[in-house]
Order: structure tokens, then C-alpha cells, then sequence
């Protein structure tokens, strides 16, 4: 299996060049590396030195990279889709709606980026897949979707169940759905259905993110507004179950401050990039893959009937905990996570709530 | 009618210094300036020397700033849509979903934030409104939600109408889309009716735009990708019909290649930013609102029977055109744009097209 890394940060502080020296680093170890950017520019090909296309190319042995680009992405998704209707429905309507003619909304960049990475993912034909994404709150709510799309669809299911409205509504849904997520597409429900192609595409992201195949490291220059950034992203990152693996402090010495910012992070110093030589700045990153001890987002503590989630940046005050039936939501950092309760605990509520060292501590009566 | 004013470029270029700058020497000249900060992390504050907050708080006089943050907006949308829902149906299934639950999927942050600034546009209560995005393709997608959205709803409409299945779309589409959008809900189809509010909205978003009252600054530095990213960001703006009013070059004197790059633009050099003093940089700004003279993105020229696209910063191979009926899609820079042919036209061809001078000039026979 595939292992997932980004770079979370503000603009300016290095993402995209530790992007490719971490590439660089792992390709020289002996991993197949895949570099995938999100920004659509000829300008992303620069610290590249290739012009970016949109199929993976060679830079140097075992590094590939590639530029998404939505536009064409979203075309190829519906001509699957329209291929897929005509084998299901006698008379397709979308056939007369041309991927060509697809405008890219917002959210569709990041939904059809976490669908070409899935297909990466599952290729098993790179051992690790860098992703440079827009490296804020964006790359976030892309990691998010498996969770929250998810969540939507259950909740929506059973509101909808109580009315007529779900059996009509899957027509319009599912082909939407698809071309956005590239999933199968079938005229059943989509939303019941456990062998769904799309709920089992969202399963599966979800496990990934649980089983720490994903993993993100924070970038940050020693401007203090580059420091807040990277630490209310560490915050958000957890909030949607991403792990985080370190920090990279670009162009400047770490102080004992940051490190106290980031504990129990490890801080690494990175020398200023020179296009001309990249081995120092390689020779400086750590490990970045193996050995990585991420704390966990969120933890259940059986036995206790605690759930322990890691929120760290945040102040006991910008925490909201809210209890619907099974469900408890956490609010933090623009994010809202909904997190189901493990069955010997439903029906029960709530009972108490601590916010200490960066740990909600949830207890469940 | 207030103008609204956004910065384009790479991330750590100096937009939100570009932007706070520009609400300064605005407001010292007058003008009533609110300035609307789509970062929702504790980070926008640190130039801005306050804690930001939700609603606008005043900063200097007639200088007022605000943060926006997407789990509240959504919230706030959803309780209005229950609301609105009650009014018209007997037995309303949205109330069991609360606005506290509802996560926040990619999309949802660049619609609710249009709607927000929209609710300010059309309050008249301020002259400018300065957008302080994320500078880069998102920012975009933002401003092209309207002509893209509208063509959804035209193009899907005319598709669905030989099925069965609009009558039945409209109980899932309208809630959530205006949740999203925050406009008023009504059980009728959003789609076939020009008297909709949501359709309404879309117009006046369109011609917003059309009208320019809309303005984009390009913000860079002499880095080669900050410039490259600046120069792309131009022909993307353009291509969701966003003029473009100049180029700031931050810290550093402009050259002769820069100017040509960005020509017929105005490119204004600014010093350094210091947070102790500001009234450097205020002073290096140019105009900024008055006397501006964006190109045009798009002009027919009746007589001619000729359509002229400005799309400064691409190649002749990077742009793309078809026509579907009285459509023609525009391809360019991850981006693409249906423009819908004049009535007289109607039933007419393209008989030839060239890019020539970042000018795509279109011939319908």
C-alpha cells in the first residue's frame, strides 16, 4: 500500500520545494515516488525544471511527477459516466451534455484531486505519492471528504427515508456524484446501500486516513504569522483525522519557542533552497515516512468509555462539543467532525468533557 | 453600488499586506472599506493588530475588517432554509438535521463567502469591499460561480426536461443549494423560472462582474514563479470574466521585462512592508478604485459578427474552442467558459477563430 504525504503551511514558506526534495530524498532511498501538484500554472513546473504535463513523467530515476488539471479531469470522469448510464438505462439522457462543455465549480478541484490520488493510492504502483496541494485549510476539506460526505449521506438517508423524496432523488445524484468522485455508477440508492461502489470508495478513504496512510508535515518560515498558520493547521489537520509527522522550519534556525509551539512535534531546520544544488536541503529533511510517530486524532478508550481526540493549537474556548443521538460533534477551527458512537455505547449520552494539553477528553456515561 | 476589490498571486507575495494597505489609503481618502478575510485562522489578525472576528469590527475610521468562517456561516444558512421550509410545507423533514452538525465539504467555504459579500455588496453600506482570498484558481472558481452555476442549471434543465426527474430534483436540489447560497427557498423548480430568487441572484452575480464592478490586482515579487503564477492568475481572471486592474511588484524596482510581461497593465513597485509603519506602502499604491481601466474580458462586436476574448499570459495551444449549438466553450488555463451566442446570431456557426496578442477573436458566420 501506498503511503500519502503532504505539506501543510502558508504560501511562501516552502511547501512545493520541500515537496520535491522530500521526492528527491525517498527517490534516491530506493522508493517509487509519485509527485502530484495541485496548482495548474506552468509556474509549478519551475523548481522542477520540466514543463508540468498531466500524466506522470520521468524527472530522474524513481520520481515521477504530474499536474492536475480539473478541467480535463472532469471531462474524462463524465464521458466514464455517460458510457456507464447508456449500459444501465435504455434511453440516457446525459449523452447529450458534452464533457467538454463542463465548467469547474468550486469544491470540484479538490474532489476530482482526491479521486486521481485514490487511483494512485490503489495502484500499488508507487510506494509513496506526494501531494502539493494548496497546503491550507483546501487540502483539508479534500482529505475530509471520505468522513463528511459520508456523514451527509447517512444523515440525509434517514431524514429522507421519513419522506418520498430518496428513491427520485438518486437519478440526479448519483450521476453528479460520480463524474466528481469517478466512482461506479448503478440507478440504485446510493445512500443505503453498503456495496455501493461509492460508499465503499468513501470507507475506504476513510481507512486510510485511520490507519495513518496518510500523512501531512507542517512548513513555516520563522515569520510569526507563518508560525500561527502552520500551528492552527496542525489543529485542523487532526480535526479531520490527518496526521501530522513533524515540522520543517524553513530558512532559519529553530528556537526553543517553536519547539515548545510544536511539542511533541520534531522541528526540523532546513537550509535556504538553491536551485543549483539541492543535497543540502535533501541532507537536512528527517526521516519523513518510516519510524513517523503521528499522535492519533482520535482514540477510543474502551474500557474507560473515553474518547481522547488530539486538538492541539487550539484554545479551550474555540472548542464546541455537541451531542445528536449516536453522534457527538466536535467544532474547532472552522471543521466540524461528527464522530459516531462505538456500539456498546449507544443510547448513552454524554456525561463529561475536559479540553487539557491539547486533549478533548470525552467521557460517555 | 459598492466595488469590490480582490488580490491575485502566489501565496507569501504580500496579498493580505496588499490588501490591509489598500483598506487603509482608501478609508484615509474617505471611502466607507470593509475588509472581508477568507483565512478563518487566528494568523489574518497579526498585520491587522486584532483578533479577528465574525463581524465587521472597525480597525480606523470608516476602515472596518471581518474573518470569515464557514462552519458558522453554513449553520447560520441552514436554520434560515428550516425556516423558510416550515413556511411551505405541512410536514418539513429538514428540521431533524441541525446546523450545528453539518461538516464543511470543499466548495461549501467559496460559495458561503460569495454569498457573504454579496449580502454586503447589496447593502450599500460600504463603497469598497476588499476580498481577501486565497490569491490563487479558488479565488476564481469563486468569482466564476455565478456564469458557471447558471449554465448548469440552463444546460441540465433543458437535459432533464425529456426525463421524468426535474419535478422530482427540486426537494433535494433547493435546500441544500440554498443553504449554500443562503437565498430564498421555495418548493417551485429553481431551474425554468427567471423569477426565482436563486436565479435572480445568479444574474445579479453575472452582472456584477459584466458591469466591472468587480477588480482584481495581480501581486508578485521578481521571483521567476512568483511571476509566472501572476501572469497565469491574469489570463485565468479573465477567463471568468474578472478585470484585472494592474500589477503590485513587492519589494523590488520593476524591469523593463517585467512591464512587458504584464502589459497593457500598470505595474506599481512597493517597498518593503513594515508593521510599524505603513504609510510607505500606502503612499507607493496606485489609484487602486477610480480611473481604472481593466481590459475588458469579453466584447461582441455586432457589426462585425465577431466575439473578442482577452486572455493575456496563455499560448495559442493552451486555448481551446468549441461550439455546442448557440454555445461556445472557451478552454484556457483550467478553466472553462460557455458563452452563450447574442439572439441575432442564434442558429449561426463559427467560421474561424485566432489568438493573436493575448486576444482570441471569434468569427460566427
Amino acid at each position: 500500500m501506498s503511503l500519502i504525504v503532504t505539506f501543510l503551511g502558508k504560501g511562501g514558506t516552502g511547501r512545493t520545494i520541500s515537496a520535491i526534495a522530500t521526492a528527491k530524498k525517498l527517490a534516491t532511498e530506493g522508493k517509487k515516488v509519485l509527485l502530484v501538484g495541485q496548482d495548474s500554472s506552468p509556474a509549478w513546473g519551475i523548481p522542477l525544471g520540466v514543463t508540468p504535463t498531466a500524466k506522470p513523467q520521468e524527472i530522474s530515476p524513481n520520481f515521477a511527477a504530474m499536474q492536475l488539471n480539473s478541467a480535463v479531469l472532469l471531462e474524462n470522469s463524465w464521458e466514464e459516466v455517460k458510457e456507464m448510464e447508456s449500459q444501465y438505462l435504455r434511453s440516457p439522457i446525459l449523452k447529450q451534455v458534452y464533457g467538454q462543455e463542463l465548467g469547474v465549480l468550486p469544491g470540484m478541484d479538490q474532489s476530482l484531486a482526491l479521486n486521481k490520488i485514490r487511483e494512485y493510492y490503489q495502484s500499488n504502483n508507487y510506494d509513496v505519492i506526494i501531494y502539493d496541494g494548496t497546503g491550507g485549510i483546501d487540502t483539508l476539506r479534500m482529505f475530509g471528504i471520505p468522513e463528511i460526505l459520508s456523514w451527509y449521506f447517512r444523515r440525509f438517508r434517514d431524514v429522507f427515508e421519513e419522506s418520498d423524496v430518496v428513491k427520485t432523488l438518486a437519478p440526479f445524484v448519483q450521476p453528479v456524484t460520480s463524474a466528481i468522485l469517478n466512482s461506479a455508477w448503478t440507478p440504485n440508492d446510493i445512500t443505503g446501500d453498503k456495496d455501493n461502489p461509492t460508499a465503499q470508495m468513501l470507507e475506504d478513504g476513510k481507512a486510510a486516513l485511520n490507519k495513518g496512510n496518510v500523512l501531512a508535515y507542517l512548513v513555516t518560515t520563522s515569520d510569526p504569522t507563518a508560525v500561527a498558520t502552520a500551528k492552527y493547521l496542525w489543529g485542523s489537520a487532526q480535526q479531520v483525522g490527518l496526521g501530522v509527522g513533524g515540522v520543517l522550519f524553513n530558512q532559519g534556525e529553530s528556537t526553543d519557542t517553536i519547539a515548545a509551539d510544536f511539542s511533541p512535534l520534531t522541528v526540523t531546520s532546513l537550509p535556504k533552497y538553491d536551485s543549483d544544488n539541492w543535497q543540502p536541503l535533501i541532507d537536512a529533511l528527517p526521516t519523513m515516512v518510516e519510524g513517523v510517530d503521528a499522535p492519533k486524532a482520535t482514540e477510543f478508550i474502551m474500557a474507560e468509555r473515553k474518547i481522547k481526540v488530539f486538538l492541539p493549537g487550539f484554545d479551550k474556548k474555540d472548542v464546541k462539543l455537541t451531542q445528536y443521538g449516536p453522534e457527538i460533534t466536535i467544532e474547532a477551527g472552522d471543521q466540524r467532525r461528527n464522530i459516531i458512537l462505538p456500539t456498546p455505547w449507544r443510547g448513552s449520552s454524554v456525561t463529561g468533557a475536559k479540553f487539557q494539553n491539547g486533549y478533548l477528553e470525552v467521557t460517555v456515561g
